[in-house]
């Protein structure tokens, strides 16, 4: 079969729109320009429009998500400071490791796979340690699809003496994520996930309280540096040269956004992710997550008795070049994911259903038919 | 006139082949599968051809040539590490800072504008300080056009305790660079000069006596580490998320470069800088730098009495759309800059020269016509 034919369901890259695509394909502009400043302004605007901040500043990175994940700890860590980490799955534990690595004195909070965290429970440690500087939270951990309640842990933090750091790498523009009125700090993202463009650019919003932090700052920093960056931005220049290519094409896809408009964007995902859920369960499957906690990005599904996750995702590729993503550490071959972030339609949820279907039922899992019905309906009931 | 007629003689983005651009444009491969594995050890190796390196590990970062900089001196500092600076401009001087702000203990030798160091200036400062564990040095000085005398500095530095590592950033691709033979310890380069691609990758090569010095290093490191980011390479793959398009683009550019064969890409850049230099020389301007230590990536000239440089770069911007550059910090205004690097051709620079002799009559300057009789020859001089 036609190898591009590959069609993405993993929680990233995310499928690229045509548009964003033509941008990577001319020549790069010299990122020295009137030309070139005008976008990048364009696009440090269309960054606070999808977190909802006309406060903080967002930063752009030439880097992974990963990246600007250090930035934060590189910005506004000192030795020992004291961090409280909240760990959902990988990624969460990579960012508590990373503070700890860079001489933070970190209390983890670990949940168990596929579970949120209580709010009180961050609150509790807060009240009893009250020296903790900084909270650092995933929104939508990619390795599980389980979402933490931020509206009500920004409420606690903002009360408390810490500044809120979020992992908004996969979560945001798929659920409301309101940065200014909720009271988060700093926020990171990455550029192939919601933002539909490929990876290589990950974004840091710093509020006035991160700001405050940083001021005190005293780890050591060059490439990561906001302090750089933002005299940089008042040139409306970056510190160091962009990845200017993909710079122009998110301009094109934050062009996109603000045309769907982003509590529109919200409500595709929650469908996307309502569709998804439901259908798997009526097929028969199991999901990691409760709806409670359940991330508009990425579902979760436990792999069915008697099948390998492996079989499963070999299948689909091949005979559907549909590419969906194993579990990762002590979940890998336990648990599959599907990603239904970003340039996503309902028809890709139907295609992709559809496929797992066929796929799991040549596999010998009986697929009841029902799922179909429950796709309809649930479609209906979320447009 | 055509926005998209631009034509680019900067120092980097240098101009991207038709096929490169194609890469950039196609659907992100997911970053985790067999397909995005072979692309990227497939670079890795052409990475190594580069350099004339079968010893050094070469490391693909997702980031701007600084980030390359900044991981450098992340993998092997200490606190107080004795180190030895080159410094011939913007970006030597820029990485000396970083290497002080990162508690390094940064002994320099700053060299006039346009000026190269003299081997003899290391091996002094070598002998009265044995304590220098870390030596930097720009190859081509991207904000003068000046280029280091490498392989006699390597000669000097392989017989001390320090470690060589060199920004070749500009320089690599466009002139003779020996990893192996020469025993250079570290490079760093950038996508967006001779790598022919749009900014957004960075590139260091690692060899043996720098990963002795990086096992001893106590520098707090995650995104930069070199330890992590061997271990992914060998299970074929990147520590984090990379930036895929570019690296497919890069599998695309090292195979035009493995295709022409680096001797003749040496050759032809040394044959634009003299088509570049003896021209502007023959119209009656005054290089920077001399011919014994002139970069083969970038030949700066200084401005005519009576002429600003600002007027020139937009004279030629607007009627013949080429972009040239300003002089950087203390020289803006006083030199422009004509990149030379990359996918560029002898049209390319008869192009750049001819417009660039128009502009300058356009405003004033008397130009000696004899001026393309000096390009033929040294054309064919150097074919």
């Amino acid at each position: 079969m036609f190898e591009q034919k590959r069609f993405l369901m993993i929680p990233g890259p995310t499928p690229v729109p045509e548009s964003a695509l033509i941008e990577l394909a001319k020549h790069p502009l010299p990122h020295r320009s009137p030309e070139f400043s005008e976008i990048f302004l364009n696009c440090t605007e269309g960054l606070k429009n999808i977190a909802l901040t006309q406060k903080a500043i967002p930063f752009i990175y030439t880097a992974s998500g990963t990246g600007a994940m250090e930035a934060v700890l590189a910005n506004v860590l000192s030795p020992n400071l004291k961090v409280l980490s909240v760990i959902n799955g990988v990624f969460g534990k990579r960012w508590a490791d990373m503070a700890e690595l860079f001489g933070a004195d970190v209390e983890r909070i670990v949940l168990p796979a596929g579970q949120a965290v209580k709010p009180e429970q961050i609150k509790e440690a807060l009240e009893k340690n009250k020296d903790i500087k900084l909270v650092l939270v995933t929104f939508s951990e990619t390795s599980t699809g389980v979402v933490n309640p931020l509206e009500e842990i920004a409420k606690i933090v903002k009360n408390s003496k810490a500044v809120l750091a979020v992992d908004a790498i996969t979560g945001l523009g798929a659920m409301p994520l309101k940065m200014d009125e909720w009271g988060i700090d700093i926020i990171v993202s990455g550029s192939q996930k919601g933002f539909m463009i490929p990876p290589g650019l990950a974004f840091a919003w710093v509020g006035q309280r991160a700001w405050d932090l940083h001021k005190e700052s005293k780890f050591p920093r060059f490439y990561w540096d906001w302090t750089k960056a933002q005299k940089a931005l008042e040139d409306k220049t970056t510190a160091f040269t962009p990845n200017v290519s993909l710079i122009c094409a998110l301009k094109e896809t934050l062009r996109l956004m603000q045309a769907e408009g982003i509590e529109q964007t919200w409500k595709r995902h929650e469908r996307l992710k309502q569709c998804t859920r439901r259908s798997v369960v009526a097929m028969g499957l199991e999901l990691l997550t409760d709806d409670s906690s359940a991330s508009s990005a990425i579902t979760a599904i436990k792999k069915p008795d008697g099948l390998e996750v492996k079989q499963i995702r070999q299948k689909l590729k091949q005979d559907w070049q549909i590419v969906i993503a194993d579990g990762q550490a002590e979940l890998q071959g336990k648990i599959f994911r599907i990603g239904h972030l970003g340039f996503v339609c309902d028809r890709d949820i139907l295609t992709g259903l559809s496929a797992l279907a066929l796929t799991l039922e040549d596999l010998g899992f009986k697929v009841n038919a029902s799922w179909k019905d429950v796709y309809n309906q649930t479609l209906k009931q979320f447009s």
